[in-house]
């Protein structure tokens, strides 16, 4: 129902081998990538992942490896024709020189550009985005990304109510039909997907917050050893035993190491450093792939 | 003496196999690059070309596949710990624009950025670089890069002028010395090493003209079939066959075709075109280098 791609898992700098840390959420064939460095438009194309009907691209903050390959997916988004306005939101701070500039060097396109500040939740597609704030040296955000489940149908109500057979599964949809509401025919919401993109940023109460029972929290892991946690500190980052700690004590079920240091040249100690806290941690790496379902349920 | 990289042949967006249209050319430890669009740092990287003792980088023209990679190839010039001024050239028309961008998305950088008009050549380390108009649909300027080499030792000449022993080694490699000039003992200037790349363009006079001769010339080369001349003629580019046209008709050492089309995806039939009139032209890739060293003279 949901499909998560790790498009890179590096910081600061594209690697051959090692693509700028992102990451492309799809649903329902909408599209949502999260952070836009040099060569992401690269990447979806490596990865499979259609860049064409992209609803919306949530950026974290507008240091260069998380946005500066957005005029070049601009105007590659233009040359494959399309006309739906776009939104790209972020924080707010920084962000009007920022579309000045990405404006200037992708030029004229044949689609509008909705800048947003991230503040409150939107809609992209089937999903619901929220973001909240992390703690790097810069204004920053995290993203949830949330696929809601309605309720399980109670064909009993959807008899008392009098709703016709013929209506039942467009009711059960979650649509209006008829002159009957969903809420009639529907149970209480049922537990739907909830992913989580958190870069760059220290852990902080937050993200715990945000994350809690994710279904995947994507996050930061910038260094492998807890010797350099003081960098981690200074520049705002974490690292990978840091995101450990912090995806156990917010109860997630699955975590993906990425915004790798070019540093970390081999994965294996940080993931380790990691899985002493929460031993599902999986290594960031390029083309990582998550098909994600609703949670199987007995039949009643 | 002078090592040429293709970092890339790909023309309007990256693809996963093929980078942006770049060349790398390296002399003295100095190096030169051309053209810079998004993936050409990562390109550098994977073909080992250092980016850390880059004498200039010089435009074609201002279409983002040419110059999309510059804020990022900056931003990690100066985490390399650059502080050196660092030319960029490429057309006057346009350019302050592009700067200003560019600017606001790099961010501070701890060296200079020097924007260039390409009006005049200027030197670049050993090289001197020479711009000239090509014909696209957007000012555009091909680059000729020359490598001089200086006149034969005349022993008689040193001799005659009363030149010491010591000093002919230091007047042989250019130098003056002593109060004596390189000319005093030299002959006249020989033939030394020329590098031409002309993208994006249709075949014109002016291209013909500076690549009279050249050792290699990178060309345009953007359509492999010749059913697409109109199209070539209409966007501004050439097709395989007027690029073989071009280099026989200039005389030029070697060919290699660039800036294909993401349509071309086997160069063999593009290839086959050009050699019709030029058969030493050689298909662009990724990776392609080539060493070039003076001529080989006999001892007089």
């Amino acid at each position: 129902m949901l499909t998560v791609t790790m498009l890179g898992c590096g910081g600061t700098q594209p690697l051959p081998g090692r693509a700028l840390a992102a990451l492309a959420v799809q649903a329902a064939g909408h599209g949502v990538l999260l952070d836009c460095g040099e060569g992401t438009q690269t990447a979806l194309r490596r990865w499979g992942v259609s860049a064409y009907r992209l609803a919306a691209v949530l950026l974290t903050h507008y240091h260069g490896d998380h946005i500066l390959g957005l005029p070049g997916l601009l105007q590659t988004l233009g040359s494959l024709g399309r006309t739906a306005p776009l939104v790209v939101a972020g924080p707010a701070a920084g962000q009007q020189a920022v579309a000045d500039a990405v404006a200037a060097l992708a030029g004229a396109l044949p689609f509008a550009v909705q800048w947003r500040a991230a503040e409150t939740p939107f809609a992209a597609g089937p999903l619901t985005v929220t973001p909240f704030a992390l703690a790097h040296r810069v204004p920053c955000c995290g993203w949830a990304l949330t696929l809601p489940r309605a309720g399980r149908f109670d064909p009993a109500r959807a008899r008392a109510a009098g709703v016709p057979l013929a209506l039942w599964r467009t009711l059960q949809s979650g649509q209006a039909a008829g002159g009957f509401t969903p809420d009639q025919v529907l149970g209480p919401p049922r537990r739907g997907l909830k992913i989580v993109y958190a870069t760059d940023t220290r852990p902080c109460p937050a993200l715990q917050a945000a994350a809690a029972g994710a279904d995947l929290l994507c996050m930061d892991a910038t260094y492998a050893a807890d010797a350099d946690l003081p960098k981690a500190k200074l520049y705002g980052h974490a690292t990978c035993r840091e995101a450990g700690a912090l995806a156990a004590a917010a109860g997630v079920r699955r975590l993906w190491l990425t915004h790798y240091s070019a540093a970390v040249t081999d994965p294996a100690p940080g993931l380790a450093a990691a899985q002493s806290a929460f031993p599902a941690a999986v290594a960031g790496a390029d083309g990582l792939r998550l098909d994600l379902e609703f949670d199987k349920e007995e039949t009643p």
